[in-house]
């Protein structure tokens, strides 16, 4: 959505989770100290305006010895972190790198754990955990120790004249913004327009079943609000992509019903483009192949700006 | 020099030693199988227009988990060489990057290793166990596969106006360039005006005793030719700044006798500044307290090249 946007006439702030703990990200926190560079690297790379190698250089992954696993970009966000001792200035230093157009503004700045409580007092500790567990019978999720928002993304919020939440993984990129203390009430108090983008496939054990309606609603729920518009997407995606996902329990998101006082933008926002394979990158070949198409998003939700402003 | 050189209006190309393979660099080269980044590095960050952050990022080192010592200068080049699948290409986008001025040529394309052979039959294998070898019986010092010189280098040799050699560690950063085979050859048949700058210390085990002469006509003896100006500093160090380098046996470089055709240029080149200590750099730590001044260095070269040109 972001690598979309950014062609528009908009002055764009990303607020992003930061209770990311896999992978290379997973690594540099346990090791380093550092706060989760993983999401905040591929926003600077959405916004990114300079050259397409750069770009690609950030989300080089490293294949073999002591940096295997590691991706270029989280290396680079560990090092100024370290370097100037603020994960913040080193969320601005690499977008005056690598050009962006926009903010990219941690949620909090806060050490966090995400924690999903389950029915019956289990709970699932840290978000590759989380990743693989069963939500099913999830009673809440919280973040841990508790953290106070950026007054940055407070202040982005609070003068933004639109707020879009998602696409995204849903309890693990999306929601952890909302369990961060001062966003939820931010977002109310804010007058912006606020826009929920609905994922385009359920997630088993997590999302099973969901319609537009039971995202929204759960959404809704965490922050104690109402969204203004819902956009959701009314194309099926190819049999042989389906067929891929239904392997994993993934299904395609159907409507259910609608909610009063929300307005709702039905369209066809499946990307056709088909998803490259890098080949370095086993990570990536696991990520979604079925997308939204950022320039489509992108068109609808200016859209939404422009006659709203 | 290079960040002294960096001021004129001279179109400078820094040929770099591929025999570097300490640290972190010794690291990359086992492990990726990468060219050794560590000097070009080093050049990149000496020619580069960009913020001082920038620059400083590049030479931060990692100081704990599996990236303890690794400079990310180092994790930059090995990660475009990576993507790329050249090193040329690599070291011009991270000129490219940094906003160099200017040119860095690594001096061969070929991964190879630094022997030193010595009296007796011994031989000394890799540029860091040289580092730490005695030399005093050095016979000869050659590389490992046979290297053939990158064109980029004899073309900009062949080029040139003005070729300076040194300063900097003779038989591990100054001299393997000219075992590179087309290097002496190229330096030979350049109009060129070659000046060599002499080291202001020497290094015990390595080059004891060695005055400006004896510098001198080894390094000629390496290429086959004579330079054409001899740059030396006849300014003593403080006492404290000799007596710390004393200790591990190094010296003030004498002048020794003239050799006959090669114009002398004697000036005060030691450099006032205090060296700072990178609390991150441990490595650093160890470098040279004694330095040459980059900037009265380079108005002096840069009077020869005027008066010459």
């Amino acid at each position: 959505m972001l690598s979309g946007l950014k062609n528009y006439p908009l002055d764009l702030s990303a607020i992003v989770t930061m209770a990311d703990d896999g992978s290379s990200t997973g690594v540099l926190r346990d090791e380093l100290g550092v706060l989760p560079p993983g999401d905040v690297r591929q926003c600077l790379v959405a916004l990114s305006q300079s050259p397409k190698f750069l770009r690609q250089l950030m989300n080089y992954r490293f294949t073999a010895g002591g940096l295997k696993g590691h991706s270029f970009g989280n290396l680079f966000l560990a090092a100024l972190e370290k370097m100037t001792g603020s994960f913040d200035k080193a969320v601005d230093m690499a977008g005056e790198i690598l050009r962006i157009d926009g903010r990219v503004i941690p949620s909090t700045l806060k050490q966090v754990e995400l924690i999903a409580e389950l029915a019956g007092g289990k709970a699932v500790r840290g978000e590759e955990r989380i990743y693989h567990a069963d939500l099913s019978h999830l009673r809440t999720l919280r973040l841990a120790p508790r953290a106070t928002a950026n007054p940055k993304a407070v202040r982005a919020i609070g003068a933004a004249d639109a707020v879009v939440i998602g696409p995204g993984d849903f309890y693990r990129s999306l929601m952890p913004n909302l369990l961060v203390s001062g966003i939820p009430n931010a977002l109310r108090t804010s007058r912006a327009v606020k826009i929920f983008v609905c994922n385009l496939m359920t997630k088993a054990e997590h999302t099973r079943n969901f319609t537009v309606e039971d995202y929204t609603r759960t959404m809704e729920s965490y922050f104690g609000g109402k969204f203004d518009y819902v956009v959701w997407n009314t194309k099926r995606p190819s049999p042989l992509a389906l067929k891929r996902y239904a392997r994993q329990g993934d299904a395609f998101v159907e409507f259910g019903k609608k909610l009063p006082g929300r307005k709702y933008i039905a369209a066809d926002l499946v990307s056709r483009r088909a998803v490259k394979i890098l080949k370095h990158d086993p990570l990536a070949n696991q990520r979604t192949l079925i997308r939204h198409d950022p320039d489509r998003l992108a068109k609808l939700i200016f859209g939404i700006v422009w006659q709203e402003g």
